[in-house]
């Protein structure tokens, strides 16, 4: 062994975390850190730890909204800080688990396909598990989703259900209940269960906050059930709170499984060693690779079919959490760490030519699992004593090599087997590197101001549109003329923009094309 | 009218690409450029025209690999440089329509599903059509993807057709015939339809350069048709070739109207003016925007549900193609623009939170569809006057104006539908917003150096493990022993991941966990 191999070799062996007790390994030995990394960043990690531990004892984790943020309750309920909240967590997964029994033995009817109404953290955890974890041919009951606004998208998942309506059940998640896109979604998807002439309130569970807008419908209309969402689980913590195990419990997930892996990765990542700590090490990586400035963006890149939409929840997860333009002392920071990726090896043929020779602005976060799948397919050999989970193992390894090579840094993430436990284990791991990474740059990982902000200004166009119809006339004008007519002078873009959504859906009529166009009111 | 806002609506006025011949418009309003950019990048535009006519006349424009670019012939066959070329781009279409009317005319047996075997170019421009211009009960043929080598993807996919391999129709897409992935995944197909008693070859259709080894099986084994894959299309600009024609004419597509499209997006885009040459305009904001360097991430959040995967299609055409190491002259220059997004409003509440507050690393592409949808689900109100479809459209403006406001830049594209036609369109902008933006930061396009040396990666970790599995012993060993027998020193750490795939996998046998586990051989 030359001397450079045995230093590679040590340093592989020697900062490999591997975590038996749950399966995980995770490899560093890519990314040029330093050892005394470790020394620098001593305060700031011991600073994460102990407001980790504080977020756990029910401190007010979340300043802002002056909120207690308890996600991790939700596998250990003994660590809530109230017999009240450890009893309302324990019993609520109790009530999951009956009610899925009941369903899958026909008590409410008979349930073959299962319509979840919900977007943001309402969306992307159940869709990632439903993905991750179903069957063809196995699932108790076959999952779709409404994740949007978007009426022809509606249209189209309701087509996909043409004729089984009775026997679906919907799910609407929303933590106010007042979210308008899945409100929204769940006007249309009642309209159509009117339309074929069923009862919606015999088909459709809520999952909300006590009293919301949402559960006071549920409860009037006589839904089949209701569920809480807790005001200290934040949206895209709640994959494994109500949010994520109604659904996953419904078609047939081992809900229990997840809770587990979960748990025994927190307990994992509770460790105060942030060598041996797999959740503080990828923080720790995390925030060297990008100088704890989001200077590159997290490449996520499974090698495995069914973890395809990991990267689109680590989005949420990832970008909602530190994306942030103040610090908690209210300095300006603008932070964040830009997250994409689908899936290797499939990836390799479309952006890996970048990320191998191109603009050098990301790190790469592969996930490996070592089992390769069914005997069915694994008994196939694709040339003599070779199958074609070693060619997807085998890219892995020699794009990780290419990518280091090139200078390019990585992480790599290993799992047995992509089942509930370690699905459990990947998003516990991330919840917490989140968390270690907020606090590693001091800014509060729980709230989302700038969802809010958009939210308000979506309003205030709604609210121009209705002036812009009042101000449609029957001689046509332009758009610069009816901005002024209806007070929305400096908004002529928009003004021009809602002229041409109206004209384009039959609410108004257009002539000419471009920002000279105009318009007038519908006859008749 | 206050001064800043006559200025704000004369720049959109004045700086709106409209084409009305293809139904798009470009804003670029929300772009912080100054009106002497055209000046200043003058002669870099007219070098871009310049190269871009000559490649149109069948000039060498991958001079890496001594080879024509001929895509934009596929929608105009007139301009293909010889008249054998002409004659086979036109018989070609014919053929594909006239095969598509067999199949659904039951001559070849009766098919009411496809599987499209294929990685990159040849899968991701063949899943957006399909779910672009898909619609579940309406479909001629249902169309499902193997898009890579992992045995459990196969074997779930082929799960979702358990019962109708008889009645699936199965296209194999490979320019060489040699992708491993593409070759992996018939191989685990023929096997379902061997174990199902089915007779393989006449349910295949091959998409493959002419005499490459896939050709050559599909000739020898009587498959139900070939179609030729032209050595002058690249991957990435194949959707409008045989390879994405062929399924998308199966799935019931109107493939005339796709090639309209983009035949008519061409014409528009070969205008040598930079403020009406959408496909010129957009290059020049990319360039613009990312210092012509990919400083900036392009994020594209199309709000219309059947664009979901327009983002992932981009990702290889716009990251294979600008993500370059070299230069034209050899000069290292490290090129490219990472490319993310799902849609709209979704992505509001996943990341637009690090968009509007965050790290100021990306420039978003919106691209905006007029008409709502079906009235079925439009004829709803969700509030007196208001539709589902007013709230999408609605969220747009307002994230627009969020991100304007807090100074993310964004460009605006907008198309009156989602049908054939406008699909077309959008692949031939960007398609040629690509070329021309390569020729602006001289590089490229059209060769893919890092693809081949990841597959070299590739196939050296296969190697390894042959030698690994050999060097196996009856004694536990650990992997810096056994890499040292096998001649592998240096490589400790691939030999041990390895070894972990062979134990997990039931080829060796584990004890103990991380660098200093050892391994031995199965017995028996």
């Amino acid at each position: 062994m030359t001397a450079t191999a045995a230093d590679a070799w040590a340093r592989f062996s020697a900062s490999l975390c591997a975590c038996p007790s749950i399966g995980l390994t995770l490899d560093v030995s890519t990314v040029g850190f330093e050892e005394s990394l470790f020394d620098t960043m001593a305060s700031s990690i011991t600073s994460a730890f102990d407001a980790m531990a504080e977020l756990e004892k029910g401190g007010i984790a979340n300043p802002d909204e002056n909120r207690m943020v308890g996600h991790y309750w939700l596998r250990n309920a003994g660590l809530a800080p109230t017999p009240e909240l450890q009893q309302s967590i324990a019993s609520t997964v109790d009530k999951i688990n009956a009610f899925a029994r009941d369903v899958h033995a026909g008590k409410h009817g008979t349930f073959t396909h299962l319509l979840n109404i919900g977007i943001g953290g309402s969306a992307l955890g159940p869709m990632f598990v439903a993905d991750a974890l179903g069957q063809p041919g196995h699932d108790r009951i076959v999952p779709k989703f409404v994740d949007n606004t978007d009426p022809d998208g509606v249209a189209r998942t309701l087509a996909e259900l043409d004729g089984k309506l009775a026997e679906t059940i919907v799910i609407v998640t929303s933590k106010s209940g007042g979210t308008p896109e899945t409100r929204n979604g769940m006007l249309l998807v009642k309209a159509a269960y009117e339309r074929a002439g069923l009862d919606f309130a015999k088909h459709v569970v809520a999952i909300t906050g006590e009293g919301s807008k949402l559960d006071q419908v549920a409860t009037s209309e006589g839904w089949l059930e209701r569920f809480p969402m807790w005001d200290w689980v934040g949206g895209r913590t709640s994959e494994l709170a109500t949010v994520g195990l109604v659904p996953a419990a419904l078609q047939g997930i081992d809900i229990d499984q997840m809770l587990a892996g979960a748990g025994a990765c927190d307990e994992v990542t509770r460790a105060h060693d942030a060598r041996t700590n797999p959740a503080m090490l990828l923080a720790l990586m995390w925030h060297h690779v990008t100088g704890g400035r989001g200077e590159k963006d997290m490449v996520v890149l499974p090698y495995k079919d069914r973890l395809l939409l990991f990267s689109r929840y680590l989005q949420q997860l990832v970008m909602e959490s530190l994306g942030k333009k103040l610090d908690l002392s209210g300095a300006v920071v603008e932070q964040g760490i830009a997250v994409y990726g689908n899936k290797g090896s499939t990836d390799q043929h479309a952006y890996v030519q970048q990320l191998r020779d191109g603009v050098n602005n990301f790190f790469a976060v592969f996930v490996r699992v070592l089992e390769a799948g069914p005997s069915e397919t694994e008994g196939v050999e694709v040339e003599p004593g070779v199958s074609a989970g070693d060619y997807l193992h085998g890219f892995l390894l020699g794009t990780r090599e290419a990518l280091a090579e090139g200078g390019r840094e990585a992480l790599t993430i290993t799992v047995p087997r992509v089942d509930a436990f370690h699905v459990g284990v990947l998003i516990a791991l991330f919840e917490r590197a989140v968390g270690f990474y907020a606090s590693l740059v001091n800014i509060n990982a729980y709230h989302q101001p700038g969802v809010e902000a958009g939210k308000k200004a979506a309003a205030g166009v709604l609210e121009l549109q209705q002036k812009v119809i009042g101000g449609l006339g029957e001689h046509p004008a332009d758009a610069a003329a009816i901005a002024q007519a209806v007070g929305a002078t400096g908004r002529e873009d928009q003004v021009f923009m809602v002229l041409e959504h109206l004209a384009a859906n039959g609410r108004a009529v257009q002539a000419g094309h471009g920002a000279g166009a105009t318009f007038s009111r519908k006859a008749g």
